[in-house]
């Protein structure tokens, strides 16, 4: 294997395909990257079994073959190296060797055969995104997914295709995100992806230029196809929530606020909400106010906010981490809280728009 | 006590003082910050012991007194709170009130009683310092002071007034760096202060608007004096190591080459020299050539380097960050080393200008 290509180039091809690389692995050959020199291309191949990245960039090969590089070590010698042509050479004993200006590097490598074969897909459906909204969906979903790896399904998003929407579903059993954008699909289907995985996905399509994101569904497996880049990905497998079910059809108590102001003075609350362990804050709503407040051995806090209500008076407890991140996730101006009493979800949706709907579970309040 | 002042200008003040404030302390009352409020301004102080800042900022005092709050709650909710005024009143049992447009706050506070006393300096001597020069001679010398307590005072900075210059001079038993201005001085003396509040003091000038920064010394204690901020601290005792005694007067090999171009070609040797305990990089010098070399189990690196030698041929092996942190700290294109042999003290200074000197003492080579 012999083969030249400019360094920039391959530094950001290593800086994409390594968000598929694990260090808390026991395999070592996890921690590479697969390089194969074809006709005029360098393919980059990285995977942790679940989640799969392949970018192929131009290169000058003079002789074809493959080799596993060490991700961490191989990445920062690339990176560190001036914007020239840099020429990778493999040796006997599986060494590569690294000329690049008046640098020379050495390297010890795996053979090709243990990386893992990262497989086809048949294409059971195809469906095509438009980037910048699938972005803002995961933007919008993944953060409510739960991160205990132990609880199947919901670490994952769930993507609904129904013949006129696209939805994305994340709950961690706390509260529940919901984005229902308008699309035609030929057919209707479900996939579970992991909110992680979802999330790194979302930093690769920023990297590149496509416009439109294509995904080929089987049954186990989702591939993202971009112009030079493909994700692999194992589809979480099991049954999703029937979320549509958890969703209250009815509220005896609508607020609307201003989302800022609200998010500044939860944020000032929660100083105090931190010290417990479930981040108390306590909304009071009246019919013009909201009183926010919040208590430790500290001391203690107390938020004036003007609101406007309809229905009835209300006191209710919240996990104030809860209320963050949707506060910090909905971009619009203002928005509104339908409730019901002070023991039952309280939805959250801008004021503009039914596409985003946020479900959040109250914290029973003591007598006092 | 009970007064008035901008959220900005007191969140910035609140920011000064607490880079005075420990975290690792049993003292409760040194996680504090003592607030005075005084005829038509508040003083605000923190002290570790060993550095002491106190700020003065205008205020509206409806009531004098003192009061000690915790530096980390009260930064973080001045600095939620919205740019408007806030109003801070002392109640029963050591409570205060914070009142900020919509938002109250209760908070426990310490009485004032136990907050160390900063103290006065009987001035003994006094000195001048430009600002930026200041800064400039902390930045160059403060990184190569030892980072180990139990070392006594080399884990300081001396500070040499002579007639006509003032030196500056930090080592830890493997490298020194050695900074000389120009400077007429009334009395000839030398203090020792700790890197690290030096460090402190550095980034405490800059925030300030003072061109000049006065310090005025006694046999204990420094203060530096700043428009509103006044800084003290304890001079650390003992003998400074008669610095001049280990600068080499003479050397074999002068080596003179781009500061860049080695700078880059080291960071990339030290790649495999990380693995090492001693970050080992092997310098060979020959008349316009050095070439750098580093090995370790996953590989081995050579970089070549367009040098201008005069005198002797050498080889000779440093610890890779003593060579790192002096090229960064050197702003010069070009600079000169000074060796004689593979065992003895190598010079690092900038072609142009004597006010800087870096030694570094070499790492043995092994026979091969």
């Amino acid at each position: 294997m012999k083969f030249t290509c400019n360094q920039q180039i391959l530094s950001r091809a290593i800086n994409t395909v390594s968000k598929a690389v694990t260090n808390r692995t026991t395999i070592p050959i996890l921690k590479g990257i697969l390089l194969k020199a074809e006709e005029n291309q360098l393919v980059l191949t990285a995977s942790d079994l679940d989640l799969s990245i392949e970018k192929k960039i131009d290169a000058y090969v003079a002789e074809k073959g493959e080799v596993v590089v060490l991700s961490r070590l191989f990445g920062e010698i690339i990176r560190k190296l001036p914007n020239e042509e840099i020429t990778i050479e493999l040796k006997e004993d599986n060494n590569i060797t690294i000329q690049c200006s008046s640098s020379q590097f050495n390297i010890v490598c795996f053979p090709p055969d243990e990386f893992p074969n990262i497989g086809e897909v048949e294409e059971q459906s195809k469906l095509m995104l438009n980037r910048e909204l699938f972005k803002e969906m995961i933007r919008k979903t993944a953060f409510a997914a739960s991160l205990d790896e132990s609880k199947g399904v919901i670490v994952g998003v769930l993507i609904e295709l129904e013949e006129n929407h696209l939805n994305m579903v994340a709950l961690d059993g706390f509260r529940m995100a919901v984005v229902r954008e308008e699309m035609k699909n030929e057919e209707e289907t479900k996939i579970i992806i992991t909110a992680k995985i979802l999330s790194e996905i979302s930093k690769i399509i920023s990297e590149v230029e496509d416009e439109d994101v294509g995904i080929i569904l089987d049954n186990k497996k989702a591939v993202v196809l971009l112009d030079e880049t493909r994700i692999v990905l194992r589809l979480l497998e099991g049954e999703f929530i029937k979320y549509r079910d958890i969703l209250p059809k009815e509220c005896k108590t609508i607020v609307t606020l201003n989302r800022g102001d609200f998010l500044e003075s939860i944020e000032r609350a929660s100083l105090f909400a931190k010290e417990g362990k479930n981040n108390l804050v306590k909304l009071s709503i009246s019919e013009n106010n909201m009183t926010i407040t919040s208590r430790s051995e500290e001391g203690n806090v107390k938020e004036e906010v003007i609101i406007s209500t309809e229905g009835e008076n209300l006191d209710i407890g919240f996990n104030s981490k809860y209320l963050l991140d949707v506060l910090k996730v909905i971009e619009d101006d203002n928005i509104r809280l339908e409730l019901n009493n002070g023991v039952s979800p309280c939805l959250v949706k801008p004021v503009e728009g039914g596409q985003f709907v946020y479900l959040i579970l109250p914290v029973r309040l003591s007598g006092n």
